[in-house]
């Protein structure tokens, strides 16, 4: 069975998207997706209130009540069926993510087991014959297929693969 | 530069004398180091008190205050200057146990970075030249050089090249 390397924030839970919700809320002001492009989607945010969305970040409970990406549950469903299927985020950085991250794939990807769910600082040394994720740095050392999953941030990242959509993931997976 | 991989659990954390010492004191009891041979240490704990053992390990701070396996902090911090470590810890089992375990690896080996930890449910999915573990579990799969940390539980196993002590890994990794 093909291994296939599943990546979590962005991909399938919506970090900015939880974040862009509550600052518009809050603040009435816009982000700009442009600042995005080629660094952090932090960056988007107006400068005088980046930190404050890293100490909600870092804040315990922010991982645990993210919005699941579309269409990401019932592909992964299938996806889990005849590959061998394992979610892994770089989420160490982040102390306080990890069990809200274990929780909210508990709750939201039920059909998975904790046997296939991997927390670490650097993907480098997971393998598997495919990695779907939405950062560079974790597809350049992987020895299979890599597939940038497209995020505001990468938008002018031209040497990889790119997957838009979980659509377009069950296209090249499951047909 | 190659790549070692270690373990936590029984390897440079001592969940099991944590336990013992914990046990002996609350119940004046001795606990059978042969009924752990090919299973778990959990089973060298009397029958009637091993769902109490169990509990006190999901619990939330059971990971936070373990002690450490001696020589463990001297040699890999030699180890980490001449290797690419990474400490991997089949950790999603226990929930509770993440935050913990990162925080006590944080004060214990203050010298690695958030980067160099893994916690995983199966440690299939890693790779790297060696790996050091008490489980043959976690071994077989690798496909490197494979060593079996010594611990109660797998005194039975003839199949691996057996490191007892860290001195054992330094005179191996570090001579």
């Amino acid at each position: 069975m093909e291994r296939i390397i599943v990546d979590m924030d962005e991909v399938i839970a919506d970090p900015m998207g939880d974040m862009i919700d509550w600052y518009t809320r809050e603040y009435k002001l816009p982000v700009n997706y442009e600042k995005m492009v080629g660094t952090s989607w932090i960056k988007g945010f107006p400068e005088q209130h980046q930190e404050l969305c890293w100490q909600r970040l870092l804040a315990p409970g922010f991982f645990r009540h993210l919005p699941v990406i579309e269409d990401s549950q019932e592909v992964l469903k299938d996806i889990n069926k005849r590959y061998e299927l394992f979610i892994v985020s770089a989420a160490v950085e982040f102390p306080n993510s990890l069990k809200d991250k274990l929780d909210w794939l508990n709750e939201h990807f039920s059909f998975l087991t904790w046997k296939q769910f991997v927390f670490c600082g650097d993907k480098k040394l997971v393998y598997g014959d495919y990695i779907i994720d939405d950062h560079v740095r974790n597809l350049v050392n992987f020895p299979g297929k890599k597939y940038l999953f497209t995020s505001p941030h990468n938008l002018n990242e031209t040497d990889y693969h790119r997957l838009n959509n979980w659509k377009e993931v069950s296209e090249l997976f499951l047909k």
